[in-house]
């Protein structure tokens, strides 16, 4: 018996391709003056442009609308001067494609039909994106002839994670507790596995048509990602990560794995070995370093990590935060954004200054 | 310059107290056949006794009346023969005494005028927990007189750590992101600390008047003590744990911790030196009693951390989950419990269940 080790993909640009956009030089491992900057939900409705759209449509035609999507991802760009755009998208749109009726509320995301049973798991098709999603790889399409003026600024493009999904698919939309995956992952774990394992195909051919379509860097979100304890995060979490991660075509995109609330589970997420790691404020840019480094990852991207709701601060108490930051991320391999998405009460005055402070070097790194 | 160390104050039996309640037995230290059982939020919705009593007062009447929140108390003691009651309360009662009006809602507590100034810190006042509370001290009183036919059975007082309570005082009930509180963390540190330090004046008179009037452990529900990144936590939540726990008369009763969502930093949780330390689902028990040997805390009593949800599943996947609970939790200086509150679509059955493999000692500890 033999052992076929395939070694994954890895996205590994040459320091000396000057045609890299910002946003990609961290991967080359090279120094630094400043990091690329960017944000999560940096297109939204803390923008007055953002609300403008968004009261003519309602956000699932703005999903599917590329005009008015690319109209939407490129208003921060535009407004702030981003490294990279994001494409504006919802991460629910691939379980609608697998089947699932979704409606957007006031309060949130909702399934008309949440997963329940083995049947409706076994019911789910693993969808074309090309034929079912077409107006996301349009959208892309359309934001990469958009910044074919601007090589310096990347596209993102962007899923969630199997775990993420399969929350909202069961619970129906956001929970407090989580009781129905819960009950799922304690009563029949392997249907759960099946969904999961259905959920990562999608997402691998989902993230690689974006990838095809012009999409430079992919991120992968998990929300819930932080919800179990170390054991429940290697059973049902870390392996459809992985999966995902292992699937992209990583030599043309580095995949950056969003992981929330996991500061408890550092040394098993490194396992995922991403090209890229984000996280939120609860997680030591320095400690995950240290980590990162022990592990032998000492090229891994770290992005994040400032405090969302430090953004709504006066900008003199702002500026030593995102100072700090900077200092904990370093000079090499770290990309500045936020450590989870920002909230609709963000100044977009502050969210221009940030970006103002650091493209313009004022802030000092590592 | 000399430097005065005054010892702690901790809680430490004599394991041949034959008088000691089950529940006190894990903190001599002594090799047990089965640990003490009890559930946070043991009494509550799930419970058709509850909800009669419910059906005729408001949550805030129940609370301040003892007559009705004795028998409250009580009602899961009756039917499942815990070993441990809780006094029936709330948290936020110190703060309305302190000054604040308070309503619950179906959609939680609601502060009618949340702290937003400095000056609303200041008007706060140090409650005198017989004047303000005496409904809590006589509910006390009227608990150990029920139970002085049952000295095994012991009753336990409570109160929110300061920091969950400043979440709620200034937030004004529920949060989802915590904005208000983080943004005084950001804007105004020295005023926020302030309001901690006064909550931790009030909570430990406040505690100390329970232990005075019967309480025979006390419990301090740190909600959400994880909210923050390692130097957050060391800066505003930690300091007024442990200025809480080192004010307390823990000769007379232990002081056991819960610690929500705070796996990312135990190595500092167990600086409070604690005599219990309650911990969630996501916490590893086995790591979290490594840390606590190799702090020198080899007699910390670990409480815990059954997922609340597992206690709504059919009763052959529950009891192994539970035995798997017991094994980690080990043979001494541990009390099971889960992890966070019951919630109101726990099987009443799955308790009593619960408490009778744990009584009946078929399940197999360390």
């Amino acid at each position: 018996m033999t052992t076929t080790l395939i070694a994954p993909q890895r996205f590994s640009p040459s320091a000396s391709d000057e045609s890299l956009p910002l946003l990609l030089k961290p991967f080359t491992g090279e120094v630094m003056n400043r990091p690329p900057v960017w944000f999560m939900r940096q297109a939204g409705r803390y923008m007055e442009e953002y609300r403008a759209i968004r009261s003519k449509v309602s956000f699932l035609e703005l999903c599917k609308n590329p005009e008015l999507s690319a109209e939407v991802s490129l208003q921060p760009w535009q407004a702030f001067h981003t490294d990279a755009v994001i494409m504006f998208c919802d991460i629910l749109i691939p379980p609608e494609a697998m089947g699932m009726a979704l409606d957007f509320t006031d309060h949130g995301p909702v399934f008309a039909n949440p997963l329940r049973s083995a049947a409706q798991v076994d019911a789910l098709r693993v969808p074309d994106p090309q034929e079912s999603m077409p107006f996301v790889m349009d959208l892309i399409r359309r934001l990469r002839c958009e910044l074919a003026g601007s090589p310096e600024t990347a596209l993102i493009g962007f899923a969630g994670a199997p775990w993420t999904l399969a929350c909202y698919m069961i619970e129906g939309g956001t929970s407090k507790n989580f009781r129905h995956i819960k009950a799922w992952m304690y009563e029949d774990p392997a249907s759960l596995h099946r969904l999961l394992d259905k959920l990562a195909d999608t997402v691998i051919v989902y993230l690689n048509a974006q990838i095809a379509a012009g999409a430079q860097m992919v991120q992968l979100f998990d929300t819930w990602g932080g919800l179990l304890d170390e054991h429940g995060y290697r059973t049902f979490i870390m392996p459809y990560q992985k999966k995902v991660l292992d699937g992209l075509n990583r030599t043309q995109a580095p995949a950056v794995l969003y992981m929330n609330n996991g500061a408890h589970v550092l040394s098993a997420v490194l396992e995922t070995t991403p090209d890229g790691l984000s996280v939120d404020d609860r997680t030591s840019l320095i400690s995950l370093r240290s980590l990162a480094n022990d592990s032998g990852q000492t090229g891994l991207v770290l992005q994040g990590n400032l405090d969302p709701i430090a953004m709504l601060s006066r900008p003199e108490v702002l500026k030593p935060l995102v100072q700090a930051n900077l200092k904990t991320g370093g000079n090499t391999n770290y990309i500045f954004n936020v450590g989870h998405g920002l909230i609709p009460q963000t100044p977009p005055d502050n969210v221009k200054r940030v970006v103002e402070w650091i493209r313009s070097g004022e802030l000092t790194t590592g």
